[in-house]
């Protein structure tokens, strides 16, 4: 008789935002008179940028045509979006990234669950706490994290990083040595930011431990302020330590058009192992390119004019941010993120916990978000709230919420 | 030191179709004057559809505008193309397969790749011999496949099935029990097809034996004889042993477009866990959706004028294959396929092996196929062709083979 892969029933309930959906048609279900407004899940509002559509469509109409035709995309990635990514992302930053260390994929959820496969099942994460779930699930099927305690909501071979109010939500340098170290900046949820000095201290401790990070920046787009790094490559050495993951959801408002990429510098060896190998490996017999239409999209997304559009839809879900965070500190919570982040972090009010906080939000006012403690048992007691809803449906999720 | 999954290190060699690119690109680079024709990798050539373009336009228009924009699609792919799916494919061919037994995805690569996963390390899967490479090269990335000879290019743990002239390439059932079965009808790379009373053998074998049959049905729509079935779940106790791996990229051209489905029945379970949450587990989990405007496309290959302009993409393809098939014939080459699939599967003249075959005709004729030997042990002394080039390259390259 054949088995299952166990490591699958480790896994306690579902995955966050399945869980949220599930509840929230439940009750829309049973209250259907009353209107939702949805700031849990971080999926965008705004309609594709005109620049972006007219690039599917022309790419589309090619695809109509023989001559114009395209099949299957190379391996990486097509030059085009490849050449656009390494000159806007990263030359420009002063970040030395060739054309050939990026790899183009259907987005980011999949890069950072599919990563962890290139790696020993022996070896052992960091993350922060609390954390994007992908991180910790896709280690939990692999077989990577020991055993679950329910009473903690912690994995025993897991090294949990809590970032807190108390130290500001900047982990501090794991004292138990890991393998791989999970970082996501600006931050998924708590909507912190790293400066570079603190995130060069994360790239030296890598390179003298031996550690790699898997360095998420899908929210780059959202930094504001100076001194801020847009990739952990412009810190020095981290060529010899870090993979990147990017994201055209947030930037672009992708999350419905599917695109993403990850970097793996040459210079990333287990010995004489290249991790550029296995990943183009991987890639190779397990992935058979995005779109070329979508890859089309994304070159757009770099050209002068999507860089305009997109920068207009970015301030717009910043002004969203900026509303809930103002908002939410007038009604007298108290209120992180928002600032570098499309995300806002709040202490939920009183010893409530976050499901609590979630079923009061969403029974009384109508309003999704997202539980802390789904990210972590450091995240109990927080909340997150996404700035990517609609500029209306904000301010009124926001007023109807101060009117508690 | 983190470390690497050393089960990337026992692959020999890259990935099939990656070797020959390079290998195919430095005879271009030496002889740029040499007109090559490829019939090797099986990727289409005919542009989309004008109903596909239709649906696709019309679905970046619903992107472009706040009320029609999509976001992250429903985990399991969107009801509209499930619907169409498990109406088509299925209800009208008499299988009993609901619309949410059905997971839509980026491609069969992807989820052949990815299959594996759900299953245990310890078990041992059994695979055709030829054999499409991502279903051994996946389960040897698991570290499912023990070691590699390199004398007889097989793994220690893989159960072969040879296929060959002899027993007219279709398998025996294995001698020792499998855990996993991969099946591929109408087969790539050897063009057989299998009719219901020998798959519904393969079927009461796999239930007798606790077995899973991974049945990639991705050249369905090539299938021109009756009693060829279509879905595996025309076989009396599928649901209970069988998971079915589907394409759009040869039915409907979508190699460059990228979309798939897999079909999970809820009544396949091991003990009580049911495979289908599993697999809903990984795809929430790991993945974000096939884009939305690609799933619009995947439903107008369901539609009357869909199906009617795809039947006509698939008959040229056929065409094709018939000049191959008749083609080769006429030249004096022993030849397979090409019926109800759209590849076709020769002999090489005399002692010759399948690469020295491939090197020879891409010198002298300037035609790209696939060696055989690159499917697997027994498919050493055969070569593959496609026929999905144009209808001119392929008259051309019959001529110039025949001038050999």
């Amino acid at each position: 008789m054949f088995k299952i892969n166990d490591n699958y029933l480790k896994l306690p309930g579902s995955y966050l935002f399945s869980t949220i959906g599930k509840k929230v048609a439940a009750y829309s279900a049973a209250h259907p008179e009353k209107e939702i407004i949805r700031l849990g899940i971080g999926d965008v509002t705004q309609p594709l940028a005109p620049v972006i559509v007219e690039a599917l469509k022309k790419a589309v109409e090619e695809m109509g045509v023989q001559e114009t035709f395209h099949g299957y995309a190379p391996d990486l990635g097509y030059e085009f979006l490849r050449n656009a990514i390494a000159e806007n992302d990263y030359r420009a930053r002063g970040c030395e990234i060739a054309a050939d260390e990026i790899f183009v994929s259907d987005g980011a959820k999949s890069d950072s669950g599919n990563i962890q496969e290139i790696f020993s099942v022996d070896n052992k994460i960091a993350v922060c706490d609390p954390v994007y779930p992908v991180y910790v699930d896709s280690n939990v099927m692999a077989g990577r994290t020991g055993t679950y305690d329910p009473a903690t909501g912690t994995w025993s071979d897991v090294i949990y990083m809590p970032c807190t109010m108390e130290n500001g939500f900047s982990p501090e340098l794991p004292k138990k040595r890991p393998d791989l170290i999970y970082l996501c900046y600006p931050n998924n949820p708590t909507g912190a930011s790293i400066t570079k000095d603190a995130l060069q201290e994360w790239v030296n401790y890598a390179n003298r431990e031996g550690c790699v990070i898997i360095y998420d920046a899908a929210y780059e787009a959202y930094i504001a302020e100076e001194n801020v790094p847009h990739s952990i490559y412009e810190c020095e050495g981290a060529r010899t330590c870090a993979i990147e993951l990017h994201s055209f959801s947030k930037n672009a408002g992708f999350t419905g058009v599917r695109l993403g990429y990850t970097v793996v510098p040459r210079d990333l060896k287990c010995g004489d192992v290249s991790l550029h190998a296995l990943w183009a490996r991987r890639h190779g017999t397990k992935y058979n390119g995005a779109p070329y239409i979508v890859q089309r999209a994304g070159e757009a997304v770099y050209s002068d004019e999507g860089k305009r559009q997109l920068k207009a839809q970015v301030a717009y879900y910043m002004k969203n941010a900026q509303v809930i965070y103002e908002g939410l500190k007038e009604a007298g919570y108290t209120v992180f993120g928002g600032v570098n982040a499309p995300y806002i972090w709040l202490k939920t009010p009183g010893s409530m916990t976050s499901w609590e906080f979630f079923d009061r939000l969403l029974e009384t006012a109508g309003v999704v978000g997202t539980p802390g403690s789904g990210f972590g048992p450091s995240g109990e007691g927080y909340f997150r709230l996404t700035a990517f809803g609609t500029y209306e449906n904000t301010v009124k999720a926001i007023e109807r919420i101060k009117a508690l």
